[in-house]
């Protein structure tokens, strides 16, 4: 695994996957916590704050979303990594279509900034990174709870009054958001990087036995939580909008589609249709950097083509109760 | 590339793509011919031919099937080989599910009966093999020649009276065959097998033309020559039964599933009903066989979970005209 330790950056840090062949995530390592408080180290402030993402990266694309939904684009900037990512891992290639120059450090490789906000870090350096310009260190690097403090902390900074933890239903959001995680959102990478049938079996039954579920949840509502938008379905969204062109091939997820699923598949139309996500979406930065990124998966790089999906195709979901935040109403990526 | 040089086995042979990436399929060794004519040197008897055939491999699979149709189970026997392909080659596991030994030499490897045939042979060492318990000798290995032998020559020695070249569609069936072959037969390997991006994307192209021509085709009739079942359309059966569980994700022809199409469906499900023909399928072997055999392709060895298909459910295609031989009216494998 490629990997930091104590600061250096080593190529040969152990495995991905554990002696029985089963993929295991490593644990993020900045956990601090931007708070809407004045006592607070890390307050929300406009221009204070940097992204950095991968287009292609599930747990970065969150972040994103909620950035989008809550109009905090001029709030806080982003970079974007190249999606083809080599033992040297992510790295900044401004020339290439949809990348970006790194404008903290000008560095050429993310794990510069790793370093910057400590010299002695160890662990793995993944997207997203949320970076404070005043402090000139992480904030935190874990997805689920950058997209908390986007959605929940920035309420003065944010164009739009939009809440994607409703009072009234975080414990369902949060216990949407654990449920998902395991058989679904890691899940995909868990049958995808198994070295062995019985992990990746087990894993092909968990994710399937959870989308034919939440399936049949979707049949009679139009979101993961009920009748409104939540930080739940933008963590759902994010996989399904990879499934069919990545996960389903590349990881061997297919046992079918999610295009081919009743409920799931309006569902995910209707997500992305949602004001300001589809303009998150980069299918060629998701499609080359999964396919060129696990030559221990597909060792000739090939990037499949993949089924032509029609993401801006009636849902019909506006049938059910329900529906966006009403102050996206009319919004767009560009406001 | 493994083959015999000289008569002797090698696993060094050359590669199996050009230099530009694309896969390049090497001519069959083995080329002559069973007639029904008293001067011919290989005449149809039953009890003298015994045919090699690897339930995995979809050329092989049209032999069995033709077989199968005509009613010429008892008239010539069968060895299966081991799904599981290594450097030495197709080989015999008679302890195997489904797998036979090799009753003309004992033999351990397929190839063995290569050299036996002729001891200075050059060539790869492939399924179907027709072998003359007679001569001692191989009769063909080309399964489009074998195909035809055992439909046209067999006359007297078939159980059932089942033509599947009628004298007034032959130049259709020729050419029908030649048609698929290119984009559809071949078609998956090319896609399955480029090493690189070009050759890849061009095979793709190709084969989902041609699946989107031949769906539109069996809009209006039943089979791809008309409306009677012929070689035509056993040579795309043994592709399209494998398409969704192997070739779609394993090969990356993952535009769509044969089970999305209009038509090729039911087509394909009407073609599994036939009487005969379901007996002639292991997807268990087909499975295994792509999945483990091309570390180069899935390192891994991963057997990929794929869809559960209903080869079983009603497909209406009996509203069109025609249909399978009368022969075959209350037919079974077990005839």
């Amino acid at each position: 695994m490629n990997m930091l330790v104590d600061g250096e950056w080593r190529t040969d840090a152990g495995e991905y996957t554990d002696d029985d062949g089963s993929f295991e995530r490593q644990e993020t390592t900045f956990r601090d916590r931007i708070r809407d408080d004045p006592d607070a180290r890390f307050q929300p402030e406009a221009g204070r704050y940097h992204l950095y993402v991968s287009y292609a990266c599930p747990w970065a694309h969150r972040t994103l979303v909620v950035r989008a939904l809550k109009g905090l684009e001029d709030a806080i900037s982003v970079s974007v990594v190249d999606p083809y990512r080599d033992e040297d891992g992510w790295q900044f290639t401004p020339d290439k279509e949809g990348c970006t120059r790194d404008p903290v450090l000008d560095a050429d490789y993310l794990r510069e900034l790793y370093v910057e906000a400590d010299s002695d870090v160890t662990g793995r350096v993944s997207v997203p990174v949320l970076w404070d310009t005043q402090e000139g260190t992480i904030v935190n690097n874990e997805s689920k709870e950058i997209m908390r403090m986007l959605d929940t902390e920035f309420g003065e900074v944010a164009d739009r009054d939009v809440d994607l933890y409703p009072a009234d239903l975080q414990d369902d959001v949060d216990r949407i958001i654990d449920e998902i995680y395991e058989p679904i959102n890691n899940g995909v990478y868990r049958a995808g990087f198994a070295t062995k049938q019985g992990p990746y079996d087990d894993a092909v039954d968990d994710l399937f036995a959870a989308l034919d579920h939440w399936d049949d949840v979707l049949a009679d509502q139009r979101y993961l939580a009920g009748d409104r938008l939540t930080e739940a379905d933008i963590a759902m969204f994010t996989t399904l909008v990879r499934f069919d062109n990545v996960y389903h091939t590349h990881f061997m997820c297919n046992v079918q589609y999610v295009r081919e699923y009743e409920n799931l598949w309006p569902y995910l139309r209707d997500l992305y249709q949602t004001p300001g996500v589809a303009e998150t979406v980069n299918m060629d930065h998701i499609k080359e950097h999964y396919y060129t990124t696990h030559p221990d998966v597909n060792p000739n790089r090939i990037i499949a083509r993949g089924p032509d999906l029609a993401f801006e195709a009636p849902h019909d979901r506006d049938e059910l109760p329900g529906g966006p935040p009403s102050a996206l109403a009319g919004a767009s990526a560009d406001d």
